[in-house]
């Protein structure tokens, strides 16, 4: 992967990065999560014109649904996705560790039962490369050990040598020359842990950075020290990726401290829960103030559900689990945040990236606390 | 309405109608249901151009939620369902008899249980009216007394006589010179009672009849012969509707019995249930041959569906029950029906139309019996 510098403000940085496939990332990137081969509600051609640079689909829910088979008949992950941008595919190892109740790690794997027909699959750092080689894959994750926060010290250890080892063997796995592979950081808040997690694994020498094991129900503060552990051991020249991040608040806290790239359910899953992403904060669409509302959801909003589209309408399709209230309210949520990525770059480039910042934390903090 | 004959072919027959409000619907027409004030997995900006003319919308639903209060302050139901076309409401009489558990029928009207919240309705004729008047419906239809078949002759001596009572009071309580009103014959398949509630229903004097009491679980050999027992009597100067019909053999049998208007859930409802319309019948998305087919489900199909995918990826999204399938699904049997619609006006106009409803009762026998 190819990076260039666009600007910088502080440690928050604008860049353009190519990937070894040639589709381009404008960071800092948030990348909307198409679980098991679709974006939940909404199709890719619904999406505002270059407003996304990547989507982020699941290894696990894609081995299991449809299955490499499937996939590989009808064209490969960007056929199944119907999206001609880039795709990031994680290593299914979180997953692995928050859906399946029963798993066996071992040095070569982690066996485990499935939460779709509790069938046993097994997953090798090998299995995985190869895996997302065949999905056509711009961006692979190496499969990592993900432990559940609070976790002891003996356990982010196990961790972290597991996920090394296993990143070793990826990097050895690789066959495609056009696909970049991303290595992750593990160590939770131990900084000592994630300075020996991040140097070792950028030893390894892959295609970009994540930081993994947070966003896992950790407090706000916990997660930016995990933030501020790792990026001064990850090199420049490389991107920096927040797994599982998702709030505006918290994505222009990470921005601030030099992260690149993110993904997240929070904007599609939180759109299906009646809860909405505006300028002014969260919105909870099922409030029984908007029912006579004939406003939009974010006056200064564009997409279809704020201009065609009311508060009250918007609620009474929520209320009657009208399917085409998910469709809606997924795209007004999207929209934000593509809006708020492009404002992001855009302020880092021009200025007033701290204003943006604080803004976005005032408005998020006042309508939910982080 | 105004009435302008375009084009014969035998008793079928294509118009061209004015609807009081000033919107034109091009005949044999369909008309999509929107239940509850939404199209159920589609927006109707993403309808094909100039498809449809007519949306339908249950009276029944839309006064129970969002309620009348609601459509009023947001604007009336044009801007709820987001449809510049024209749009028919029904008047509720069906819903009343096959959704609710209790009722009681008096001579005044009809009370109700209703089936969301078990909340005591009343309808008469003349609130009904006035509702549709306030919807800004384009179309209302009168309050009708439509009993389950098969009935006794008594049974359907009521029906008629309760609904030619109830439509000369619908007629009385219209205020809008805006709003057609649309009379409906009932009287099952009794050739007598039909012709009765037909001639003393057009006495009246309204602007459309639709053949009522119909679709609601009899064979279509019945249901042809309830329409040949109705249209003679009718005026030829106005629209004829079949209401709930729906199968595309159906459809073509009734307007070579001279029917312009319909509409129905099937499209829509099938849809969701995996039964696509294609030109070689239905095809179900549910079936395992269709696993690695990579082929659109109709190669002769424009939507969505079937130029960007296969059939094997929105079997996947069916088994996955993502939101969209539902929405590709019932795009694409929308689109069907568009096409199908197209297909029989233009036969009527320059020849083929016994070719096409031929063909189309073939392949829909061939794939499912009537």
């Amino acid at each position: 992967m190819n990076i260039e510098v666009q600007d910088t403000a502080a440690a928050a940085r604008t860049l353009r990065a190519s990937t070894r496939s040639g589709r381009t990332l404008r960071t800092p990137c948030f990348a909307p999560v198409a679980t098991g081969g679709a974006l939940k509600g909404v199709l890719t051609t619904d999406l505002p014109d270059h407003a996304f640079d990547l989507l982020l689909s699941n290894t696990y829910h894609l081995l299991l649904r449809p299955g490499l088979d499937v996939i590989e008949s009808l064209g490969g992950l960007h056929r199944i996705l119907d999206w001609d941008g880039a795709i990031l595919t994680d290593s299914g190892g979180f997953q692995v560790f928050s859906l399946s109740g029963t798993r066996t790690i071992d040095n070569e794997g982690v066996s485990f039962r499935n939460h779709i027909d509790g069938g046993l699959l097994r997953m090798t750092p090998e299995s995985v490369i190869d895996a997302q080689e065949r999905f056509g894959s711009d961006i692979a994750m190496v499969l990592d050990v993900c432990p559940a926060l609070p976790a002891t010290k003996a356990e982010l250890t196990h961790a972290v040598d597991t996920s090394l080892a296993w990143a070793r063997r990826s990097a050895a796995a690789r066959t495609r020359e056009d696909m970049d592979v991303f290595g992750i950081v593990q160590g939770g808040f131990d900084t000592e842990l994630r300075q020996r997690s991040a140097l070792a694994t950028v030893e390894l020498g892959f295609d970009g950075y994540a930081i993994g094991g947070l966003s896992v129900g950790e407090t706000a503060a916990e997660m930016y020290l995990g933030i501020e552990a790792t990026v001064p051991f990850l090199p420049e020249d490389r991107l920096r990726y927040l797994m599982g991040v998702g709030r505006p608040d918290n994505i222009v806290e990470a921005v601030s401290r030099g992260v690149d790239l993110f993904d997240c359910v929070l904007p599609t899953r939180n759109a299906r829960n009646g809860k909405l992403l505006t300028r002014a904060g969260f919105l909870n669409i099922k409030r029984a103030e908007y029912r006579l509302d004939d406003q939009p959801v974010d006056a200064e909003c564009t997409c279809p559900a704020c201009t065609r589209y009311s508060r009250g309408l918007l609620r009474h399709l929520y209320k009657s689990r009208e399917l085409n209230y998910y469709h809606l309210a997924t795209l007004h949520n999207l929209w934000y945040m593509a809006d708020l990525m492009r404002d992001i770059r855009a302020a880092i480039s021009t200025g007033g990236f701290d204003d943006l910042r604080a803004e976005v934390c005032r408005r998020y903090a006042e309508t939910e606390p982080v």
